[in-house]
């Protein structure tokens, strides 16, 4: 959770109840933003698992992937057809313990199983921050990471990650070498939810990854889920998640059915304008803190943020520019390192180098609690203050 | 879970409606046995999720393992205290999707980064048949499959899994090399629980491998958890899960915690011979399930079954032998396959081939419903007696 494994362990404190003093940790996309909009819908969204549920291994033994739930499979299915997101119908789908897990089974089952060489990865500048570590972590002979896709020209086989709206600066992506023959797309569409950005089609690629972290902002339940469009991948991400888990959670995979059933429910019946409507709630929540962030940061020279371009939503049937679940930040001339410029300021980012760019960079979480949020802001104030 | 990557797939059919006709399956160790227990026990282990509970990521950022649910932790360190089966005394605790995702995480851990060989993985068979796959369905550069623990004799570092009770033959074992400096071991103690073997001391291996699957039955849950001596060990463990799936549902979490909980409640309320006290409970129906085994496979020629030392349990206070989790049976000398001998007769098992064994022996499921084991010995009591 701290970034890549070279980053500095043990995980920095997070800190709970938050003074002026307080260092605000803002590194990881923890979204405990969404908590309170759950607190009030009260029991809207328990459940209740009683001791006898769920002991066998299997849920579904008529389904490639005998492990999903058919309640969370259904679920999965509507949500896409209510926000428009993802066509899902006639994909497999395959449920995983949140979609790193997924993204490494998808990797298994593009990578062929006797080539002589390891099957190239990449994904293009700046790129989320783990896919890195996760590729190289066991040394797979399967699989190396190779880097920035728009680097990469060797003729070679290759799987490129397309991450849209991209991790870590908010952009909607299409694949780098689209017309090259030998590569083999996963896309990683955590982020690709009305709250975050316009829903403009309904996305149909062959492997499609997304997670409830992102989503519903249940990052503890660990469930995610790909649409995968061919059987042999369908079943061979389900036979790596086999082996390295023997399935994924039926306690979680029924809470997040839930919780989908209540968003759909809430996006079907709530009037536009009503805070009950999740997206828009969170639309409306994610705006003001950009308006506020982009309030504080215009017309200083130490910082800027990426401008995104306004985009028709189908969703909410009018337009909007994206606001991303993390700002890319960048410092201005003056500050080389950007990271450890805000450090000493008691404010925990991570490092554009992470992303594959360079240290004028970094990532800040725009998911964290209201007063983290509030203090973030309150403490860039007083840099730019300060420095002019 | 259909064993290996190499046996057939999809996974055979469980069969819902037994008739006297039907497929059964007893191939894996889906502990289904254990459902009629939880249903009596009505609402005593029910737990009820919130929609607001559980969405961050982290759980605990002062332990090592950050995402180990507190109240979990103390659960798993009062069963021990309560059974008497592990030292959990200043053990790290590092929590898992299941124990398979903890064996690899210890293969992780304890092979170091940067050697220029990747570490041997041994195990003494008949070993556990998913080790093999395990170890070698990534290719990883990190460690290798090295075969049988008895053959091993390379002066190179090695980890030895020791299961104990054996997966498949039940047996009580030690390393088999405990004397070599090059060796590291994990102790894979899922089936150390007092219905299938006796508890005669309180494990403190360096390394301990537990999951509620085996314990409880709750397989469907996900759940294991490792004992860890070395904090650096679990400190590598941790990281290994956080790239893999960053955590464990927390929700499942705290459902193996209540679970758990009012084992160690009726263990130290109920008194002797209650059905409620559940080891007990189920040490009586494994030891029905076994008697009734070996008297239909008493005087056959055709199958045979190993013979367990009577031990003095420290639990239960009294003598008695080894009641595993699986029969491992042996054919006579006219078969060759027991496998497929059986798979003619309806009745599906794992052949010894794939737990390094030969093809004379196969591994049965004992915890499958009451159903399917009725019509086990019933099958077989008909082989032997038209073999006759």
């Amino acid at each position: 959770m701290c970034g890549t494994d070279k980053r500095s362990d043990p995980c920095p404190i997070i800190t709970k109840s938050l003074s002026s003093d307080s260092i605000i940790n803002l590194d990881h996309g923890d979204p405990t933003m969404y908590k309170e909009y759950w607190e009030r819908m009260g029991d809207k969204c328990s459940i209740t698992i009683t001791g006898w549920q769920s002991l066998s291994y299997f849920s579904n033994t008529s389904n490639i992937c005998w492990f999903l739930e058919p309640e969370f499979e259904k679920e999965v299915r509507r949500i896409h057809s209510v926000v428009g997101n993802a066509v899902a119908d006639h994909y497999h789908i395959v449920v995983g313990n949140g979609s790193s897990q997924l993204f490494q089974a998808a990797l298994y089952a593009l990578s062929p199983a006797n080539a002589l060489q390891p099957m190239n990865v990449v994904s293009a500048a700046p790129y989320y921050s783990s896919y890195p570590a996760l590729t190289e972590f066991l040394k797979s002979g399967l699989y190396k990471w190779a880097g920035d896709a728009c680097n990469f020209d060797k003729e070679e086989p290759y799987i490129e990650l397309v991450t849209s709206p991209n991790n870590p600066d908010g952009f909607i992506r299409e694949a780098v070498a689209n017309c090259r023959k030998l590569g083999k797309l996963v896309h990683d569409l955590a982020y690709y939810w009305p709250q975050y950005t316009a829903i403009t089609a309904p996305a149909d690629h062959d492997v499609m990854l997304f997670t409830v972290s992102k989503c519903t902002g249940h990052a503890g339940t660990r469930i995610g889920w790909a649409l995968v469009k061919d059987r042999e991948v369908a079943r061979k991400m389900t036979k790596f998640i086999e082996l390295n888990t023997i399935g994924v959670s039926k306690d979680s995979q029924l809470r997040a059915a839930k919780i989908l059933q209540v968003l759909s429910n809430c996006c079907e019946c709530a009037r536009p304008g009503e805070t009950e409507n999740f997206f828009e709630h969170f639309r409306g929540q994610m705006t003001e803190r950009w308006d506020r962030l982009r309030g504080v940061v215009k017309g200083s020279d130490l910082f800027s943020l990426p401008e995104y371009p306004v985009e028709f939503c189908n969703f909410f049937g009018d337009f909007f520019e994206a606001q991303p679940a993390f700002a890319w930040l960048k410092c201005g001339e003056e500050i080389e390192d950007c990271e450890s410029f805000l450090k000493n300021h008691k404010i925990i980012t991570r490092s554009g180098r992470h992303f594959g760019e360079n240290s004028k960079y970094v990532r800040i979480s725009m998911l964290d609690k209201d007063n983290t949020f509030n203090l973030l802001l309150q403490r860039m104030s007083t840099i730019i203050q300060n420095t002019h």
